[in-house]
């Protein structure tokens, strides 16, 4: 597809210099940005209510929600005491810098250590889009199947965490862990695997203390 | 995003003429064209499969597969002795009618009478693009969320059918599915809805008999 990429290219440079100047005032403000992907119904909303949970004693966070339309997530992240902006992105499959940069008007820098991104439900779009974040994580849920990382190589690759979420489901569905890990090393051998289910709690820990790891690190001057 | 729009405008353009083309020829030969969205393991190919057990002993069917890297569906669907043609839309998150009419020079078009086209996993790029299909269908599978009629409003609105897969699955997840079918109804008031589970063959019939219908009506001359 030469003719997609050329007329992507200018999009994506504009994106990238506006992405640049984001990284930097994140850097500036000392908070830590994280960009979540993920397929339709993975469980964003739900690991990010998890996340909250065992992070909001020792870092302020906000959460901005990146969807085509409707601002339930938003809501539901609010309800549970958290700042939370939507983004209603009218039809794109991605969030863009440019997005990221009006709502982060609304937003405190100074005084937030970490903001979650959740990107809009897409395996491919957002993949190519940076946003000033420090980091990429992605969550694959185990209904979706052992074989998505075959079919969607782009966004395993981009991620610097891979949370595989609704685990205890697995004896549902016909999903093979050892194919799903031995693919997922394959593409990304750096990044690390986090077994999680997120309404549940089981496997959260390890998740959110690799996070917090991270972001104490950025804080500390670290950064990426 | 009007940017967007404009850029998109020309690409949209292109397509939909090809599309009319590719339209007049399947009609030309009598062959019915479903273009089948979903996003990621929502049991597309398990539904392909299903449906093809049902139909094949009436209707002579030949399936395109669209990935965006792989061949393990079309894989899939061979060793069920069907003809199956891969396109890989190298990072494309949807199929154009471009792809399909390159796709369809290696299959006898008079021969068929039903062409599935399972369109690359996403429920936010395909919706836009015409592929010269008589009918749009997709699915959404249990385990994503009775939500995502309102998170995903166009793939809704662009299908003359919405099939829920994975309905035997309900009980593990927190699916309200009479808030499901009532925000499809005010989507879409038109589109029937089919409550299936595609490995285990429940309500598969109602499915396959709508489609057999509207494959009759197709070749008798009415033609969409």
């Amino acid at each position: 597809m030469p003719k997609h990429i050329d007329l992507k290219k200018p999009i994506l440079d504009k994106n990238d210099s506006m992405a640049q100047e984001l990284r930097q005032r994140f850097a500036d403000s000392g908070v830590y940005v994280l960009d979540l992907l993920a397929g339709p119904g993975s469980g964003k909303t739900s690991t990010i209510l998890a996340t909250i949970d065992a992070l909001r004693d020792e870092f302020n966070i906000a959460v901005i929600e990146g969807d085509i339309a409707s601002s339930v997530d938003a809501e539901k992240i609010k309800a549970q005491g958290t700042s939370a902006v939507q983004i209603n992105t009218g039809g794109a499959c991605h969030l863009e810098s440019a997005m990221i940069k009006r709502a982060i008007d609304v937003l405190d820098l100074d005084r937030l250590d970490l903001i979650i991104i959740e990107n809009v439900g897409n395996l491919v779009c957002p993949t190519d889009f940076d946003l000033g974040e420090n980091a990429k994580a992605m969550i694959l849920s185990v209904p979706e199947g052992h074989d998505k990382p075959l079919k969607y190589p782009g966004v395993f690759q981009v991620s610097d965490a891979v949370i595989l979420n609704k685990a205890d489901t697995m004896p549902v569905f016909n999903f093979d862990e050892e194919e799903f890990l031995s693919s997922v090393k394959q593409l990304n051998p750096n990044a690390p695997i986090f077994k999680i289910s997120a309404t549940k709690g089981d496997g959260v820990s390890a998740w959110t203390e690799w996070l917090a790891d991270e972001i104490r690190q950025a804080q500390a001057g670290a950064v990426k």
